[in-house]
Parts: C-alpha cells; sequence; structure tokens
C-alpha cells in the first residue's frame, strides 16, 4: 500500500497547490470572502474525490494540468456542500477535520457567501479553456458535473437527509438517499477522467460500475466510523446519526453485516475494472483504502 | 409606451413557462426541494433581467428557444440570490414581491438547499445542448455567468453589502458595491444576447456601456424606493438602508441629484444604441422604465 498513499499524498499536495492558485487573494475590500472560500478548501481532508479525478485521467492520458483543474473543481463543490452542511439551519457542526467550522471561524452570513463562490467558480474553472481545449469537452463537464451536484443529485440527497429525522427509512430509502447526497458526486469524480480524454463508452460503463460500488462502500464506513469513530481521529463529531435518530446502513444491519457489506464492495467494485488491466492499480487500492480508513 | 410594457409582459409570461418547464416536479420524496425551488422562481418578479436576454438576444436573430432558456438560467441564478439574501443569517427579510420570503414559507435549510440547487441548475440549463448547438457558445456562456455571479461579481458585492453596515463608503466605494452585487448580473443578462448570437466585439462592446449604465440607473432607483416607495407596492420592507446606517446612492447624494443622476444615466445608456438603430427600441425603452418603475 505505501505506493499508493504516497500517490494518494501527491496527488492531494498537487491538488491543494492548485486550488490555492484558484482562490488567489487580492488586496480588496472583499477579501474576506476570499479567506473564506481558502479556509474552506485548503484545512486538508483526504481529497478523495480528487484523486479518482487524477487516477481515472491517467487511465486516458490526459494532461495532468487539466485532471488538476476538474480535481480542484470537484472539490470545490464537495467543500461548498460541507460548508452549507454544516451551518446552524442545517446539521449545525462546528467542527470539521479537526478545525472550527467555516460559520464559527467567520459567520453565517460569510459562510453562505463563502459555500455560493465555491459552487459557482466550479462551474468556472470547468468552462475555463484552460481545462480542455475542446469546448465541448468542458460543456460536458459543467453539464454533468450540475446533473451530480443539483436537485438530481447531491442537493436532493441533503433534503431526503434533513427529512429522514422524522422519517423512518428502509433500506432502498437509505441506499437512494446516500446515491444522492455523496454518489452522485463521487461518480462524476470518477467519470470526469474518461470526460477528459474522450474515453469509449465500454470505458465509461466500467468506471460507472466501479465508482457506483466504491460509493456504497464508502458511505457504510461513513456510517461506521460515526458509531466506532473517535472524534479525535475522525475530525468531526461522531455517534450524530443515533442522537438524530436517522436511519444509516449500521442501524439497518447491524455493525458486523455493515462492515462485511463495505468490504464485499470493495472487492466487488475492483472487479469492474478489467478491462484498464494494471493501469487501474491505484483505483483497486482505493476500494480498499476506503474501507480501511479510520477518519 | 404601451408596446413596450406588452413586450416585457410577453416576455415574461415565456420565460415563467420556461422556468415552469425546467422545474418540473416529480413525485419523489425530495418533492419538498422542487417545491421551493419553484416557490423562489415563479412568484412573479418583473423579470428585467430575462427581458434583457431575450432584447440582446432580438438583436442578432438568435432562435426564440434558445434565448429562453439562457433567460431563464439568469432569472434562476437572481432568484437563488434573493433566498439567500433574505435569511436570517443575511439580511433577514420575511417579505418578497409582497408573499413570504422562502426560508419563511418552508424553512431555513430548504431556503439554503433551494438557493444552491436554483445556483446549479442554471449552469446545467446553459450547458445543455438545447441552449445552443455550439459547444463553444455554451462554454462561453458557462464562463461568463460564473464569473459575473460569484466571487469576482455577485457574490463579492453581497460580501461588501454586508460589511457594508459597519463602514463609512464614499461614492466610488457604493458605486463599486452595486456594480458588483447587482451590475454584473445585469451585464451578463443584456452581453447573453451577443454570445448566443456571435455578435462582432463592436456590438458587444455597445452592450457592454448600454448595460452599465442602465445597471447603475436600476441601482440609484432601488434606492430611491427604499426611501420613497410604499412597502406594499414595492412588495417588500422598506427605509431598511436607513434602519442600518448603509451608505447609499440616496444618503450620499441626496433624493434630487440621485433622482437627476439616474435620469441622466438612463438617456446616456440609449445613447450607446445607436449602432442598432431601432432594433434597439425595445432597450432604449426598458432604460426609461427602468427610471420610472414603482416598484
Amino acid at each position: 500500500m505505501s505506493q499508493f498513499t504516497d500517490a494518494l499524498a501527491e496527488d492531494a499536495r498537487a491538488v491543494t497547490e492548485t486550488l490555492d492558485r484558484l482562490l488567489s487573494t487580492e488586496d480588496s475590500a472583499e477579501a474576506r470572502l476570499t479567506e473564506a472560500m481558502r479556509y474552506a478548501t485548503l484545512n486538508g481532508g483526504k481529497r478523495v474525490r480528487p484523486f479518482l479525478v487524477m487516477s481515472s485521467a491517467r487511465l486516458f492520458s490526459v494532461a495532468e494540468s487539466c485532471a488538476l483543474r476538474v480535481a480542484a473543481a470537484v472539490e470545490m463543490v464537495h467543500c461548498y456542500s460541507l460548508v452549507h452542511d454544516d451551518l446552524p439551519a442545517m446539521d449545525d457542526d462546528e467542527l470539521r477535520r479537526g478545525q472550527p467550522t467555516c460559520h464559527v471561524r467567520f459567520d453565517e452570513a460569510t459562510a453562505i457567501l463563502a459555500g455560493d463562490a465555491l459552487l459557482t467558480k466550479a462551474f468556472q474553472v470547468l468552462a475555463d479553456p484552460d481545462t480542455h481545449p475542446d469546448p465541448a469537452v468542458r460543456s460536458d463537464l459543467v453539464a454533468e458535473l450540475a446533473h451530480a451536484a443539483g436537485d438530481e443529485g447531491m442537493v436532493a440527497g441533503q433534503m431526503l437527509d434533513l427529512m429522514a429525522e422524522d422519517a423512518t427509512l428502509g433500506m432502498s430509502e437509505v441506499t437512494r438517499l446516500q446515491r444522492l447526497k455523496t454518489g452522485m458526486l463521487i461518480g462524476f469524480a470518477c467519470e470526469s477522467g474518461a470526460i477528459l480524454g474522450k474515453a469509449p463508452e465500454a470505458a465509461r460503463h466500467a468506471l460507472r460500475a466501479y465508482v457506483h460500488d466504491l460509493g456504497l462502500a464508502f458511505q457504510i464506513v461513513d456510517d461506521l466510523l460515526d458509531v466506532e469513530g473517535d472524534e479525535k481521529e475522525v475530525g468531526k463529531k461522531t455517534g450524530k446519526d443515533q442522537a438524530a435518530g436517522k436511519a444509516t446502513f449500521v442501524s439497518l444491519l447491524g455493525r458486523d453485516r455493515a462492515r462485511a457489506q463495505a468490504d464485499m464492495l470493495a472487492g466487488q467494485a475492483a472487479q469492474h475494472l478489467e478491462l484498464f488491466a494494471e493501469k487501474a492499480n491505484h483505483l483497486r487500492e482505493l476500494a480498499q483504502f476506503v474501507v480501511k480508513r479510520r477518519a
């Protein structure tokens, strides 16, 4: 795994550098906005979504500089969703990645605006010719990211998640909720490399199958960490789902079956990648990393 | 003016119909999200920005169906900004267009998510091949809208506006604030017709000059209505800027000079349109409409 974790760390460093460049501070009166945007994105994080972008882009020999911009855009969307999700009117979280959340460090209004600006910036980055010389590719990236992040994807999942506190959800409903809330953005991250590389449909299909299983495994482990994880190690408040009475994979399956299910999905995810032979080794190892992580 | 007001009403109707179609409700568990998105966009409004899109698109004989989609996207961005701006952590408004604001009618969390989803949907609409067959045009529209709406535009203006309560701004700072907060989105609306129509640079330049003056006039009148307007007629709380101690064009210039300045700008705006001869009559009349409106 050490070559893999090196690669993960190296891509995390590169995308952080890209985010740092794209979110540069100017000496303007509204600098507070950029500060909050930087605070929300440059505070570490595993950068799993950027790694998916980079790894899938490498399957199709996409230029590193193009892939990094897409990776940064995906991370902006992920970070905006965390900033808004942490707001008092939403999940009301004060800790994220071991640090005060954006609205605690700044204030609620600034956090709302920083989230809005990060979401907007993500589309700006994708539509910029620097991201890909072919406008059809850029336009596709925008359409697919919006589909994954909006009312047919992530935001719908967040809405369901908010409503889940008053409802008793079954397995299929929790699966759909999580597919929308986290699965679709992870799905875009993985498929974006194929869009950038104008990959044939068979390759895109394989990546979609892989990331479908990976996304579910990822979420089951998130639920397990909420129950089993150490608050310090996880970097955010744990035990929240249970306290809120939310149905999760763990509450529905129990810890042992949830763990077994995550392991099964990680193995299954890897099997979808045969087409790419050893070029997809990082993606295979990512599936194992996702289920073995402690945070 | 009656032909003009008919045209304004007809475009408002057509863009409302387009919004209605783009934001269709499905019988899904998260239907509450779509309901809130529809509530925020289908509640009337003058539809000035859509009219700018439609009028500029007509200068270059752009297909009506394409222009309507761009008009709808711009209105989604405008409406999302109102929803977030009205939140308790921001301007804390309970009334908008004579109706309860989105977070009052639904709740804060739903309003935050509905705003996020509207912003995302706007980019999705622009990137869709139905908006223009040429992906370079779609990509340009996305890039320009993001530039106008994000941390180099509208959101930066909202940040400045929030900070303005603690600061004493002069004329140039208020002008910059308003240029960012409202001017840039109005600017995009006006230029989008030229992007759709692949208009030559001279035409784009003329439109930019027109909308620069129009945007300022629009904002000065907004400030005047906040002081002079009747709450019922304006459809939102008035007297707010003064209560918050905010510097506005009216507090800086006084009512008479502000009114004279708005009239001057409206006249000047129209003069930039010579190039288009009588084809630009609607845009000329819009400048007069903007300064004469009572809401």
